[in-house]
């Protein structure tokens, strides 16, 4: 339900307009001493209102502990974090609470929990809960640097506009679109304010990297890498397609071409190229982890569409006013990002190769 | 591990060339007479051999029930299912042992369990272990049937020949590479023939709906409806990518184009269009749940091949001979029918709309 | 680790001197309005401080929920509850941290985490945590009671002193040791208070009975109702041992002694006696749910005893002082009551005789 | 449900007069070369009409290994093992499936799966299913050896008749009770014997020891190894408590009496009494884990009892007929020791103390 994981475990918890989102973390090996400067910066990342492509809802999305921490350290105890909710304007969807809005979980959530779901922006099914995926996410990422892996996110497209290959990802947070290439950049962003110009919002992809994996992590049959990443990445809101490697593009392809072959380089065995996307049969070959992550559009947009009252059944029109992303992409970069580092941190803890105790003081 | 599910719960067991392949099903509702036929049937639109495009590896897939059933009925026990293997000829993979197969599990296999997997055609990471999948979905479709559920999957791209939307799926079956049109079933076929006339393999994608799902089912956050899925869509070998709705094209789309508009229909609310392929907020509208699943081209090819051998670490070459599918997609149809049919059916359980007893004798 | 159930599912947070202890509920209904002055009393019934023959520490336990309520009523996402530590002085822990108390867990804390687990009131090992399972329990016995079940749990044995088989339970809470017969319980009171003038503790036990269970509740084999209650009440710190109905009296019987006789009593099949303790092949019979829970005596004692130091492995002395209760079954008894709603919760939620919305407002 | 265990995970399969009983264990690492006659003789001790004393149903009761495992040794693999199921005469049963058995699961099971489930020797409900746990019991005790942990159950009550404290175990098997001390194993055989011989049963307990542990294993709060070993003891049919250490007993002693005091012996550190049972806030000192598990007389007495006509709600007399054990303890002793196996190479395996590869070939 609302836990993800076996070994590094979280819980979602919160309501966008509540008192707080948050999340607790059950698995954490004890000994990490925290980088909160660290969760701050990927908390940050996520934030509304960091540019003007963004929604500006002012939140300041401050990380604050709970519990877990003894002197800066974790215990091995469950570690919750929370943010606290600060701008918090729900008049809007409280007018709008029987007219379901098309795109959103509005309808569904009423069929799930009846009349009772908390109805304020969005109330569970809110973006504003993947705030908890990040603070989890960087607590993940800071075990996995520990055994030399680093996880990597990136715009890849928005709109029609795809992204290059990128050769490195050091100007990638120059720009407010997260692409690392600085033209396409420029050219993303604009399809952004296109898009808002029109009352209209865009979708795109993300491609998420797991540089130098460990080899060998992974389960068989139904606990695969690719199954356990993408139930985690279906887990974002407006996530409409994950792949691996070649990905869609792997339907049109022969073996041939898609195989990756072997070689030997450094007394290393390593593939020559990544079409499997760094994962045979559910496990890692050691190649980077690569995934891509489809986003559609934000439903919120402010043209008038037809919807229906659930009161009278009666169709009628909405326009999603308020505040809302034209493009949730790139607010979404360190959200993939943390469920991968997420599950790979479940995976190398089962396995071992993370400890469960890092160490004496 | 080997085990998937909460409520309907699926254990695979058995190797491709040991003595057998299974499933234990745990939790399927007593009171249920299976319909052993229709599980025969669909074993049999899985099972290799029958038609020339496919492997010619001769098994009869015979079901055979070894627990939970007492007079043809279930008993709320669980539902042991296997098939034998019979012809088995495992001299070409242990020759090739100690050279990987490019494409395959072979290499992550030895990483993960050392040198003790059986070897002996893929062992635990073949596709023949596939067809417990299948026998436990079909068990899960006629539990869905009973609530008026049915879940159809077809072939929908083939290289890069790609099937025009369905009207009706009535002669899917008529032609070995199950697309709804004949015309493009053809034309897929010969592509098929192609492919392995040159040594080689060739990709492909499966559509998978389910008509008439019931409302309202999914849960939040994490236990999303496609997380569940593509958990299990991923159990599949040779699985690069999977969608729901619009997929990976929902990224080049406006939201005023990719949100489903809501409207009244005979009384109920619908959506128009069906971008979301039946699902918002991890749980379903009550519009066919679509999902559609790339698989790679088969990476047993009879060209020759660079690898490595294990024990030398000096690089090689493989020409991967005995019998495989150019391409896995036709017989491939069945598993994702049954993957869907397992997950709904797990849902539903949990929800009590399918109860835990179907009534008395 | 930290979670405890499937359906109604319940996660531990905090330290004893940390911030606060909490739980968060996963899975309750959406729709039940939450009777805080319920909840409230029965953590005042488990607080310290609450008689004179309890520890002295004082907290005022007061309920807080951050998240899962809308307008009072919850929505189907996850509760958080906590209570806020006040009362910290953890000097007297951290003075003794090398020096493992006799009969605590700081010896295999240690083993188990190394030298980063919590060592202030004994961290995540306290019994301080058993608040959060007191409100996780309360709001199961709130859902229990809107089906007709009542648990109830009293003080049965303290030190040699048994009491008698109640005949009622109007006068438990009238008298500080909770035991139902006011003349027996001034005999525990005064067995308690010499415990705690010899500088000593004194064990006992706790009856926990649910009255009018639902029929049918239970899973088979390894999920059975005995099964699932035990791993719950051992999760109780200073339990030893956990008996249904006849419990370990069962050794010396007979069978024509034991067994409970089937009679049929207004229209309904009843056993006439109670040896199964409501439990028959881990399946709730209908008749009272009836559990035994032995309590060691509290490991701190004023007395000195013999002790090692871990950082030189000599031979040393040590002397428990602080404010502890010389007898914990008394504050205990809502702790058992709560650890039986939850898991009766759990079975009645996953069998859909709780359902999963309460109705709507 | 049918399934126990998150790292050594087993499932349950099959019926007392269904074609097997057996059990699925996933989670057993690769690189285990199994002693297929330390199995069968752990099955030997379970098997019925191994003496006078037990029933005289005739079977077999050989093992087989139906996957997992290539040249003798485990693959990482599930591994299924079965016994199938010889001397069947379900006659008796069929005749009195509408009158329940008291103290038997007959009532409940109708209860919990309507009229479906199978009747026929209890079916699911049957004792005869721990053949399947003393199979994995025993893989499970193989493991264990390798890091040098023996596991030794014994007959320590029977009715009335108290074994005193062994000081080995070397005779034990000589006896058909299964009591280290040869003078009280003869009382024993007198108390059984002379039950039966009044068409009566009687009840006792069993002690079961994991010797030479490992320190630090367990988990925290919910999963401690007390509650852990306790839900699997009470998946054994007529178990009516566990008790650890010192158990009810604790009940009546003060704290300086019941506290484990530390030494230090061999530069280790130890305790000098045991009342823990080698266990302190859920998790292993590393002294022995002592369990103490009491077992109801057996429900199946020739004596006429009273019980219910289910179809006409009358009430009626019931003998129960056919071959069954005046007592199950002595039988039960290899079952008990099985589910303490089971439960420690779980936490051993989840800890890393028992690797997931055993080495290469």
């Amino acid at each position: 339900m609302n836990t993800l994981g076996k070994h590094y475990r979280i819980t979602s918890i919160g309501e966008s307009h509540g008192q707080l989102v948050g999340v607790v973390i059950d698995g954490c090996p004890a000994g990490l001493k925290l980088d909160m400067a660290h969760l701050q910066k990927d908390l940050d990342r996520r934030r509304p209102g960091q540019s003007n492509i963004t929604t500006q809802r002012n939140e300041e999305d401050q990380a604050e502990i709970l519990t877990g921490l003894y002197n800066g350290v974790t215990t091995g105890a469950p570690i919750t974090i929370i943010t606290r909710n600060k701008d918090r304007d729900s008049s809007k969807y409280l007018e709008q609470r029987w007219t379901p809005r098309p795109g959103h979980a509005d309808y569904t959530a009423g069929l799930r929990y009846g009349e009772h779901q908390d109805p304020r922006g969005g109330g569970r099914f809110s973006g504003r809960n993947t705030a908890g995926f990040v603070m989890a996410g960087s607590v993940a990422k800071q075990l996995l640097r520990g055994i030399g892996t680093n996880i990597v996110g990136y715009t890849q497209q928005i709109g029609e506009i795809i992204s290059p290959e990128p050769t490195d990802f050091d100007h990638m947070e120059e720009n407010p679109v997260r692409c690392p290439d600085p033209v396409t950049a420029e050219k993303m962003r604009k399809e952004i304010e296109s898009a808002r110009a029109d009352n209209d919002s865009v979708g795109g992809k993300i491609r998420c990297i797991a540089l130098n994996p460990p080899k060998g992590i992974g389960d068989p049959i139904f606990d695969t890498l690719e199954g356990c990443l993408s139930k985690a990445f279906f887990s974002i809101p407006a996530v409409k397609a994950v792949e691996f490697g070649s990905g869609v593009d792997a339907a049109g392809m022969r073996g041939s071409e898609h195989n990756d072959l072997y070689a030997v380089q450094d007394d290393e065995i390593v593939t020559i190229t990544n079409n499997s996307g760094g994962i045979l049969g559910g496990i890692s070959t050691g190649t980077h982890i690569v995934a891509t992550i489809t986003f559609k559009p934000t439903p919120s947009i402010g043209k008038a569409q037809r919807t229906v009252d659930l009161r009278t059944k009666e169709e009628t029109t909405i326009r999603v006013e308020g505040r809302h992303d034209p493009c949730i992409v790139p607010r979404a970069v360190p959200v993939v990002e943390a469920m991968m580092a997420v599950v790979l941190a479940d995976y190398e803890i089962g396995a071992g190769m993370i400890p469960r105790t890092l160490g004496d003081i």
